[in-house]
């Protein structure tokens, strides 16, 4: 869970790169982008209402701070000092007591916003304790919550549409996501991270939870408008076979037409997917090169999993598919 | 609650100074001796059993880190980046919640203690992150409790003698303590702490409160004995009037008898006291200067107490006084 950095920073390329996302997700982007580029940020999903983060909502009315918390582990620095941090940040508490199942790095945040007033400056804090290489923002600096709409949440009537409200619930229903909404509606994305796309060369969206930690970031009108309107090239990175358990049987190609139907006019320079995965998710190459090429943009296809066969993006094999695409332009 | 170092670090003397003691009277002495010396290390009780540190050894068997967190914000760099962390490290959360009245660096120490295995490795983490000007050490590796005989806790039968069980429940006892003691009795004092103590120059111990902060480093018997066979010099600085609840009552030569009743081999090279507490203690002077003559000291008397008229220290006048006791070997 500790980002590792490629050794010579020299070879660091210039670009300013925005990452969106939230989760594990983000943080295999985050731990891929970092030894690409030297100029990074990451915008973070904020509606989360489960396990410390929710707890710490709950109690204090913070943003959640767990995915904040987590991007932030995947870019410390890669001496004794950014790692042992790091490991601090990431550690959960055991048992089932008070401070139980909560995370340091939680707890540390939360503190932090509560003493300076600001989420950008409290993380900005975090980043410095991390010696972090690169900036982490949430998306919005209200807390968030999501409502799906499930399809199959009741056994009896596995036709039957009901309302879901809330991260954890959605990931705990036992149906299938239709559609999906963020409240408050009228959200507004933070000026941090709205300025960071603004002056970005390059976004990258996924991968990670599709309807809960990507989908999202085109929810908030705001943030969906700077996303569309933005200078960069815009890439999508897909999710494995087997990484997100909201989308399960879901083609490539359904998972960019969910993409697509938040946000029509949101122009990509590319799309990149795990060679292996397409086949086995059994996408329709044609149909799925036709998708991406709609969107304005090319398919890349490359071998981005972990070796060990988990649906995990490998790091390294990841930092060198965006290399690759940065690079070629 | 946040230390202040005297602005040139140049003047600061070469001698090894150890301060003994735990809570407030620890953490100005320290907030004293750092602008005095640069090799300053605080031993600290570790018997503390209520509030945060209370819970935090309830909840994971740990040492209570609430004293030693103090006595590390009391060294912290005079920079930004010291005093914002220790800022953070000294936060409560409010409220009455899981979190509530928790305070961010012990819930810090404790994870590092669970990731390091090693209280004084944990404890030298923090002391990099506030890039602290010495070294916080437990007075041992082990939680310790304090048992006391406590005269009048029954207000119905004022004379009776009864044990009361804990840091905080003596605190709270309404009765005069007459004995204490430590639990388990076969304690062994940290190792980093004896060797420290076995390395200085000078030896402080006190203010603060008596019988919890002060007399319990008396009472492991390989403390004692370490700190009576030393070869540093030793200082007792006296509480000022009104700043011990334990001891309400009491003169400063009843102070010292409590501490030579439980090592009356201790050699002391001076006993500084605030020059109004003496008279407003109603000590007779020539009484309390053969109590310290009896131990083979010299009393010194200060203006040491803060301005403001509150039972409290007056660090920079502390650090005078203090600088003036070293000075005049």
């Amino acid at each position: 869970m500790i980002g590792q950095r490629t050794p010579d920073t020299r070879t660091l390329r210039p670009e300013a790169v925005v990452a969106l996302g939230g989760g594990h997700g983000l943080h295999v982007t985050l731990s891929a982008l970092r030894r690409v580029v030297a100029d990074l940020t990451a915008i973070v999903t904020v509606a989360d209402n489960g396990g410390s983060s929710g707890r710490l909502r709950d109690e204090f009315g913070v943003l959640p701070p767990g995915d904040l918390r987590m991007a932030l582990a995947a870019l410390c620095g890669d001496d004794e000092w950014g790692q042992t941090w790091a490991k601090v940040l990431q550690h959960r508490f055991s048992g089932t007591g008070e401070l139980g199942g909560h995370v340091v790095g939680n707890v540390l945040i939360t503190a932090l916003w509560e003493l300076l007033g600001e989420h950008a400056a409290g993380l900005d804090w975090v980043g410095r304790l991390l010696d972090a290489e690169g900036r982490v923002l949430p998306m919005s600096d209200q807390p968030l919550d999501i409502e799906a709409e499930v399809r199959g949440a009741d056994p009896a009537d596995p036709q039957a549409l009901s309302t879901v409200r809330g991260q954890k619930q959605i990931a705990l229903s036992p149906g299938s996501v239709t559609s999906i909404r963020l409240t408050p509606p009228d959200a507004c994305a933070s000026a941090e991270a709205l300025a960071a796309i603004e002056a970005a060369d390059w976004v990258f969206l996924g991968p990670g939870s599709w309807y809960t930690s990507v989908i999202p970031h085109l929810l908030l009108p705001d943030l969906r408008r700077a996303l569309v309107t933005a200078p960069a090239r815009k890439v999508v990175v897909l999710n494995l076979l087997g990484e997100d358990g909201e989308t399960t049987g879901y083609t490539n190609v359904d998972l960019l037409a969910a993409l697509f139907e938040r946000a029509p006019d949101l122009g990509l320079h590319a799309v990149l997917a795990d060679r292996s995965a397409v086949h086995r998710r059994g996408d329709d190459a044609d149909e799925l090169t036709r998708a991406v090429a709609s969107a304005g943009g090319s398919l890349v296809l490359a071998d981005i999993a972990h070796a060990d066969g988990t649906a995990r993006h490998d790091p390294v094999k990841l930092a060198d598919a965006c290399a690759q695409i940065i690079g070629d332009v």
